[in-house]
């Protein structure tokens, strides 16, 4: 993903204020729960690069790793509140296709006590991860396999947030699929 | 999308600016194509805003509401270049997911001619359109029916571009679903 920023820089901005925005800026939902969305959607997309990242960046923020993977394998069956499991559920049903959000998952969440700003937020992450994997896998970018390159990276990105560590293009930039 | 995107101005802008680079900007696909790999990749998402408003851009930009229904409809019988072809491939499998583009399909692309730019511009376009529609439909956006309604709105952009148009919240923005 770096690497693909790093080869566009006039793309990587934007995204990077999204991502920032989205997960990093203050808001309702904490930053924790909104990289569990994140994170829930990317392994539903089965993007190994967005599951990791996301799920180690959520797991400084909530310090539980353990909870995390819960969360990421199946919510309704984690530790986590009755309103972040009605989000994630429409954050799922986005992941399959915006058609496939019912009203009355949105009804539920309501319930549950979430806004429509929130509702909103959910969407957006959810479809922004749609994004991502498709930008990451579409173009093969290289996948680390070890947990620790994530658990490195997340620490500095839940410190700092999304727009310095990653929007700076390194002089090392190479070409898509080369 | 506007309501969308006047009730969240923090997101309206970076995704209206990564919109406005990827299609209206100078860039060695013309705009024309540019959106039509766009409304191909909203058909194929089944959102009926994205797909009526690039197709009716994409026509403004090439003078062919004909030949844009149907690149939409089956870009491989369509009347446009083998290069273009390739590209189109190539988006119809981003919108699958990420991992469904093939090493051929890439290298198909560069045998018709296509630069590396031209395939990362055209997964992220594709990958962009793959968040629109999840982002329109996902909060059950208005969608008008009118044809004229994407016609009339088209030749603003196809002159203008997303940045003016788009980015500036109305005072009547109204909640999702509401």
């Amino acid at each position: 993903m770096r690497s693909l920023l790093a080869f566009r820089p006039e793309t990587a901005a934007p995204i990077t204020a999204l991502a920032q925005f989205l997960l990093h800026a203050p808001n309702s939902l904490t930053r924790g729960e909104r990289e569990l969305i994140a994170a829930r959607v990317s392994a539903l997309n089965d993007c190994t690069f967005c599951r990791s990242s996301h799920a180690a960046i959520a797991a400084c923020h909530l310090g539980d790793e353990a909870l995390v993977a819960s969360v990421v394998r199946d919510p309704d069956t984690a530790d986590i509140t009755s309103k972040l499991k009605t989000l994630l559920e429409i954050a799922a049903r986005v992941q399959q296709g915006g058609r496939a959000v019912r009203n009355e998952d949105v009804d539920r969440a309501r319930r549950e006590g979430a806004t429509d700003m929130e509702i909103h937020d959910t969407v957006l992450i959810a479809a922004l991860f749609c994004l991502c994997s498709r930008y990451v896998d579409g173009l093969a970018a290289w996948t680390p396999e070890d947990p620790d390159f994530y658990r490195q990276r997340a620490a500095l990105v839940a410190e700092h947030g999304y727009a310095d560590p990653v929007a700076t293009p390194s002089p090392d930039s190479t070409s898509p699929r080369s």
